[in-house]
Parts: C-alpha cells; sequence; structure tokens
C-alpha cells in the first residue's frame, strides 16, 4: 500500500493506493466520528462491491445503509442527488454520520455534495473504484452536480476525510473506462510533470493490458501531482486551474451532446488537444509536440478530435464556463510538454479555428 | 448607522444597522470583486424595495440582474432554489458576481445557500428586511432549505461579505411579522444576556410600537450577541447551539403543522415556553420564572403554547432533528433567565410532559 497526504492543515487527509484495501476496514475506523456510514453507491458497481464493504465494516463493528443511484453522468442531477437526501433522512443519519461514496467520478461528485450540504456537512470518505476517479475526481475536495446549461454548475469544495483507492476494482473496469481515465493521467504529464509524460510513453501500453505495478504507478504520480496543486490552492484562486487542461473544450462536448453521451475522459481527451491546437497556432509549441501528445493519446484509444458540433454551439457553451472572468475565457493552454498557463486573452478566432481543426 | 463585526478570521464581515441604508450604494460597493450584483427577492419585498436598491446601484456603476421567488416557508424547497440557479446561469452570472439577498429569513437562507454552490460558491451580501432575518438569519452564515422530513435539512455554512440592516424597512412589516421576529429578540435575553431581558421587560411596547431607537438598540443587542457565539463557534460543535433555544421544538411544529402554517417565531416561541416548562421539571428554573418569560411572550403577542398535534408526534419529529446525537436529544435548556445549558439527557417522558403542558 502506497500513503500520500494531501497537506491541508486542518482538513488535510490521506490517499491509500493499493489491492485489496476495500476488506480492510481498519484502515477506514480511525476516519469515523461514530461508528456508522452510509453508503452511495451506484447500480453498476453495487453489486460488484458493496456487499464486501458493508462486511468489512460490519465485521469491525460498523454498521451501514446503502442507498444505489442510477448510472452515469446523465444523472448526475438534483433529482438523483435528492435520492441520497431522502436516504439520509428516511435512516435517520446524523451529523456525526459518515457518508462513503463507493464508485467512479459521477457516484463521488454526487456523494461529496450531499455530505457537504446533509445538515449542512457530515463526513465523507472517497471509495473511488474507476481510474478516472482514483487519479483525479476524488481527491482536491470538488463536488458537483450538473445544471441543464452548465456541467458541475452547482456544488461545493469539501474535502474527504480520506481517499480509499483499492486497485482491485480496476479489474472490473470496461476497457473504455479504463481508456477515459488516461486521459487524467496524461494530463499531468502535460500541465505539470514532463518526466511523468515520458514514462507514459514508455509504458502506456502497460496501463492499458492493467499491469498492476504501472497502475499503481501512475495512479500515485497522478494523485501526487494533484495534491500538490489542490494543498497550494484548495479553491482554485489560480494554480490549480491548470487541472483543468482540456475541460472547458470538454464540458462544451459533453452539454452539447447531452451528458453521458461520451465519458468525460473522452471529452477531456479532445479537449486537451483543442487546447494543444490552440497554443500551437499561438506558437507557444511545435507542431511535432502537438504530434506527440496526439500520438500518446491515440495509443490510449482515445478521441483526438471533438464531436461534429458546429463551432458556434462549442463557442457559446465555453462562454457558459465557470472559469469565465468579466466576460473572458480563462483557457488552459500549454508552453511547452509539462507547462501548462493560463491565458484569458485568446482571439476568439483563433480559439474557433482551433476547435475547427480538432473536430470531426 | 451602527456597525457591529463578526470577527471571523478571514471571513469577518460587518454588520451594518440604521435607516435608509438601502439607498446608500457606498456600503456596498466596497465589498464586491466586480460591479455586478444578482439580487434574490420574493414577490412580496420585491414591488417595495428592489427598484430602489437597483437604483443606488446602477446610480453608483454597478449592474443588477434580479429573480423574484415565491413567499413563503412553504417555498424553502429545492424547486424554489432553482429558480436562482436558473436565473444566475440563464444571465451567465460569474463566480466573481455577487449574490445579494433582499428579503426576510427564507430568502435569505435560500440566497445564501444558493450563493454558497453556484460555481461551488460566489459572494454574497444579506439585506434582510424583516425583524427576523436582521435580529438572527442574516447574521453567522447557517444557509438551508428544507426537506418533507426535516426543517433546514440541506444546506452549508456560508459567511455573507456584508449585512446590510436598513431599519426603515420594518416601516411596511406586517405586525405578525413584527411580534414573530421579537421570539429571536427574546430568546437572546433568556440564552445569555439577562440585562437585556430585564430592558425588554421594560421596552417591550416600545418595540411593539416600532420605536426606532428601541429597534435599532434590540437589533443591534441581538445581533452583537449572535456574533459573539458565531465567532467562538461558526460550525456549531458546541457553544452556537445554545442558540436554538426552541427551535427543535419550534421546527416540530412548523413541520408537523406544514411549513408556513406558523411563523418561524411563532414556532419558536412556542419551543421556548416548551423547554423553560422542561427546565423548570427538572427543578432547574423556578414556576415564578416560567410565569415571567411566558408575561414577555404574551405581551409580545407571541404564542405560549404549541398546536394540538400529539405528543407522539411532536417527538418523533424531534427525533429527526440536527441536534440529535447517538440517538439522543440535546435540548437547549434553562438554568436561569440569560442562562441556557445544552443538555442531552431528558428523559423521553419529562419532554413529552413537557410538550404536553405547552399544547393547545
Amino acid at each position: 500500500m502506497r500513503t500520500l497526504n494531501v497537506a491541508l492543515g486542518d482538513r488535510a487527509y490521506p490517499i491509500h493506493i493499493g489491492r485489496g484495501l476495500l476488506d480492510n476496514a481498519s484502515l477506514i475506523l480511525p476516519h469515523l466520528k461514530k461508528p456508522r456510514v452510509a453508503i452511495v453507491t451506484n447500480e453498476v458497481v453495487g453489486p460488484l462491491y458493496l456487499a464486501r464493504l458493508r462486511t468489512a465494516l460490519s465485521n469491525a463493528g460498523v454498521s451501514s445503509t446503502a442507498v444505489s443511484l442510477p448510472d452515469g453522468e446523465a444523472h448526475k442531477d438534483w433529482q438523483t442527488l435528492n435520492l441520497i437526501f431522502d436516504a439520509l433522512l428516511g435512516d435517520r443519519c446524523e451529523r456525526s454520520t459518515t457518508l462513503v461514496a463507493l464508485g467512479g467520478g459521477v457516484v463521488g461528485d454526487m456523494a461529496g455534495f450531499a455530505a457537504s450540504a446533509y445538515q449542512r456537512g457530515m463526513p465523507f470518505i472517497q471509495v473511488p473504484t474507476t481510474l478516472l476517479s482514483q487519479v483525479d475526481s476524488s481527491v482536491g475536495g470538488k463536488t458537483a452536480i450538473n445544471h441543464p446549461l452548465g456541467k458541475n454548475m452547482i456544488g461545493a469544495f469539501y474535502q474527504p476525510q480520506l481517499v480509499l483507492a483499492d486497485t482491485a476494482t480496476l479489474d472490473t473496469l470496461p476497457d473504455q473506462e479504463l481508456k477515459a481515465g488516461l486521459a487524467e493521467v496524461i494530463k499531468y504529464g502535460l500541465i505539470r510533470d514532463y518526466a511523468f509524460f515520458v514514462w507514459l510513453e514508455a509504458n502506456i501500453e502497460k496501463l492499458l493490458a492493467r499491469d498492476h505495478d504501472a497502475l499503481v504507478f501512475a495512479i500515485e504520480r497522478s494523485c501526487a501531482n494533484k495534491a500538490e496543486v489542490v494543498a497550494r490552492d484548495e479553491t482554485e484562486q489560480g494554480e490549480r486551474a491548470l487541472l483543468n487542461l482540456g475541460h472547458t473544450f470538454g464540458h462544451a462536448i459533453e452539454a452539447g451532446l447531452g451528458y453521458g453521451e461520451w465519458l468525460h475522459g473522452e471529452a477531456v481527451a479532445a479537449g486537451a488537444m483543442m487546447a494543444a491546437e490552440l497554443s500551437c497556432r499561438l506558437g507557444w509549441i511545435s507542431a511535432a509536440e502537438v504530434e506527440r501528445i496526439e500520438r500518446i493519446h491515440r495509443r490510449a484509444g482515445l478521441p483526438v478530435k471533438g464531436p461534429a458540433l458546429p463551432v458556434e454551439q462549442y463557442l457559446a457553451l465555453m462562454a457558459g464556463d465557470k472559469k469565465v472572468e468579466d466576460g473572458r475565457l480563462r483557457l488552459i493552454l500549454l508552453r511547452g510538454i509539462g507547462r501548462a498557463v493560463i491565458h484569458a486573452d485568446a482571439a476568439r478566432a483563433d480559439i474557433g479555428a482551433a476547435i475547427a481543426a480538432r473536430c470531426a
């Protein structure tokens, strides 16, 4: 087992990464206020792992209830969130009950937001079961639901007590989701870790083959990068925005097609290519670098172009992004592989041209 | 104008109290990140004060949009909250836009929760227009909506940038709402300020007659009490719970009758009498003190008994309160006038007897 720490003062918490952690309730126990948890999972993950987690907890003297949500980004809305509140109130869960998110990014985002709001805040623990949530969404305290007019528009910064990434849960992850998770892994290389990018170029096939040591290394390196950034800028006043490379373009793809049509990681991959394309057009990276970025995405089985939506629709959807300030879009662009910057001055025409060049 | 400070470190903020502050945009200006606000009001307060506030802001170069909610506690739900999100997203409000709550406790609670969650947090300002919100709900950062199974069950601790209590807005407050506000004023005397209680005994008729100086004094003294408690215990780990005197009983009344049947302050008054009754039964205060507490409530035109719901229903509704821990109800009781304590060991039979003695 590997352990990292997210250094956030009195909100600091550990990330444990390793095989079979789900059955080890002693990792969870020290983080509970009371021996009582409510587990939020979904209809896909629940049948695979819920009973094991509950048994482990029960053997350790922890009582648990569970609520299962419908699967997928299309359900990341208030109606589904309310299923969590209904269950918590129906079971008389208290402020001192701990909420446990068992599932991927959607489950974690919704359970985290529910925990932040239930009785104005209850403790919660992330048990991410997808690569994407293990390397990204379970760490850092961003929680949210979608609104028809924009992704992740309603939420909270709310840190978990603990992240427990059991790599054995990746054994059952569909290939398409494994690949989608790699989009966020590659992102860390692109924005701030050139050495990791080079490692990925050498090892991407191992990750696709689910080589355990390679996966643990990639997850740990990703989480270490994220934890460093989050510790310095918890609420995204500055540097944390770099983690959004590809996300403003990607959110437009997800909203434009309807949530759930593309996986989040797939949209981020296409979005990262648009950001690389624009960076190249601005003269910040070379065509050879764009080609290198495209190659790693292709090898990971990820899209390198967005869907064929009108460029105007992309631009309109992006204009509603959270990263708009004074009407100006703050994009994350590249000054090199491993060196992302925030850029608020890209001309609309240049952004549109980059999108046009990178959509099908 | 009187100014208090809520001492919360980097979340500290001023409370300005005085006549005509609504027209003085220079009080708001220093607290805006950008010269843009979204005003949340309701169908009753909006026609009275919205145009004045918007004109004042506009003259100061601040652009504003507004959204009007239906009036009343019955609408303190997700559906109404979503009207705020729809408006904010429809108007492309940014994270740096400031949300202004113009109205009573319901508007403030909902606007505050919306501000906490919109794009994971936007700044907000409270402009309370009822006595209850000026002395209580606008200060301290508790925001929430109701759930069918419990009041204020979904929300956030989220502090405003500024509270602007324009006492002139009380001119248009219906008598019943003025009286309801007095319940929270009396509460401060009961829980921690005996001298203020004595002042209230001497001046309650002045408050009912809307004597301006008396109102300003009562509002300032109430806010000073609340600000002190909140500064010491922002998220209610301990002492802050004392502010809930009468509220656990009161929430049962509000939920039992259906939200909006009784005003919140009316339910709190009846709840405070139940707490006094129980304190007396425990031998902590004398019958003469209960009588004295009853008298001030009666003079304020407030109910001194709860509605005729079955005692079992009261107890069932109270068992779902946020202040339940390990299945034990943590009640706020009195060891004297001006001295409240948290008590988790009251026997169910004693609680039931106190309710029975104090419901119609």
